[in-house]
């Protein structure tokens, strides 16, 4: 039974309010929705979706505030761009501007600022869409960590796609496009300065073009979802609640990788949890799964693409996982974060 | 004559590279533009104007980082709604959707931020725009000064309307709003603790209503600004420069309440380079500007709206202010901020 816990049990932001997990919805819930409550808002998905003069636009907003700033794979321009490119294209949306608002600690160098300009200059063409508008803060030594970047996104929605948990039906497919946890392992271990045998990095990607492909060969996706902040269970489960129906998985078909497997058991992660930031999940209707999971394993960043379970009408609002000794598990939703400041 | 300074004379962002001056302008040129170079971003508006099916939008984004957070008028809730709703209508935009990006630091007390959110709230009703989507992000406390916000936005842009530095012609009229330097002398004020005789209030308000007036009555509107960071001297200074005509201006035409230029002599500060939430400056072809100018005093926002000077074909891309004892001067852009963190 889910035990809601009154509005005020914390008079103070705590960090586990950033961390994708019930806390953070909490706060969303009772202070942002409650006040800012309007039709477009309140259906609850990673862009707000509206019509003028009868195009479907989505658009989205992210603020990026990793510790460190550099690390493998990546930095937080790379994640600036492809965090807000990845939220508008899981919204069913062609991604193709996007704004950029740098809050800038007094002496931070200018060589780093430019390096991470560059990056962000790189992955935009990548992920062919414009950096179209932008503004500039500089704030006093020690008010921030270096830098804050936020980026807000216009996408266009596709053609006859239209993503909603509620349109969710038992039996349909769960794709997962590849290997999970990397993003925040390799974020970790430059943090911590740890030095696995095998090098971690982050696996940042702009997901436009394989979602592209998706929308190919099918429209019958349901959702998508790009599991960043709290993992694949934090995203599993919001999927599960919004749709009031339940969620199986299959422990044996989680990709993870050895070295990211190995990290975790040292530092006691649960890989499940840990955010990810080239990964999508497609909610497909099973007659178009084998489908669309073939088109995603023809993509470079879908090579990896399995079916790791299905929606079911047992277990309402509540992930499941049969485990590879065959028992059954809640995939809980945490409360916070297992690693804050992660994008 | 202008001198251009080396780009590597600074290795490190200063304060008052986000002050709206010089050393603002040249990082943006330098690594900003620089880098994201495209044909949207290079019309170096306010807000990106790009065109989708055939509609016309505006795109802008915002972040702010005032100091203190609640200061007599407004906080920093109202200025994040007032100042991107702000920055569509000058660029000849009808205001629809925003989104919010809060980074919030641990320990910053909820009350607080409901307070700023029931403040967006009530500024969102009140310039008929819709809050639509979000992000929260939490930083480790001593990260931040309690909450930061960007807010960014999308507008449609008011047909035959086209705003733009290039369509000054000399002769063409200036009419400005009302009075100057309110709200930086108000923060400033709430800031260090100053108490003046009458209480000075920050003017910041949403410009979208006094814009609609002024469309209904002439769209012989050249360019419009709202003079934030910089104050007048600062906007009409950027107006000069991407026009390359001069601008004239009359000292005593320019309107500061007793109490503002009190407390500007007590500071040491000039109120022309002091920042405005809720003020326009408007240029006007020559023959409409009396109409515009009735319309916008026949509007709450626009009592005091007067002609302040004109387009000149002489002291090309200069500001030359005719004193009050009939000399004249030119009116510089400073390199950075009389008052950093201001918005």
């Amino acid at each position: 039974m889910d035990c809601p816990v009154p509005k005020n049990d914390y008079d103070k932001i705590l960090l586990a309010h950033g961390g994708g997990g019930t806390l953070m919805h909490r706060l969303i819930d009772d202070i942002f929705k409650s006040n800012f409550d309007n039709e477009i808002l309140s259906q609850g998905n990673d862009s707000a979706i509206f019509e003028i003069s009868g195009t479907k636009f989505a658009f989205t907003t992210d603020s990026y505030v990793v510790q460190p700033l550099f690390f493998p794979g990546g930095d937080i321009g790379t994640l600036a761009v492809n965090g807000t490119v990845n939220d508008l294209c899981v919204s069913g949306a062609k991604p193709l501007y996007i704004s950029v608002g740098f809050i800038i600690e007094e002496g931070f160098p200018i060589e780093e600022l430019e390096k991470i300009v560059i990056s962000m200059k790189k992955s935009a063409e990548e992920a062919k869409i414009k950096i179209v508008t932008g503004d500039t803060k500089v704030i006093n030594k020690k008010s921030g960590d270096g830098i804050y970047i936020n980026t807000s996104g216009i996408g266009i929605v596709y053609d006859e796609v239209n993503i909603s948990a509620g349109n969710l039906k038992p039996g349909d497919k769960i794709i997962l496009s590849g290997k999970i946890a990397d993003h925040g392992i390799a974020v970790m271990s430059a943090r911590e300065n740890l030095e696995f045998e095998t090098e971690i990095k982050s696996d940042c990607a702009a997901l436009n073009g394989l979602v592209d492909e998706i929308f190919s060969v099918s429209k019958n996706i349901k959702v998508m979802r790009d599991p960043t902040r709290g993992g694949v269970a934090g995203t599993l489960n919001e999927i599960a609640k919004s749709s009031g129906l339940g969620i199986k998985i299959y422990e044996d078909k989680i990709p993870v990788s050895e070295p990211v497997r190995g990290a975790c058991e040292i530092l006691g992660f649960d890989p499940m949890y840990v955010a990810n930031e080239g990964k999508l999940i497609a909610f497909v209707k099973s007659k178009d799964a084998e489908k669309v999971l073939l088109k995603m394993q023809s993509h470079h960043l879908g090579k990896e693409s399995v079916i790791i379970g299905e929606v079911t009408s047992e277990n309402p609002a509540r992930v499941i996982m049969k485990t590879v000794i065959g028992s059954s598990r809640i995939v809980d939703m945490i409360s916070g974060e297992q690693l804050p400041r992660i994008c």
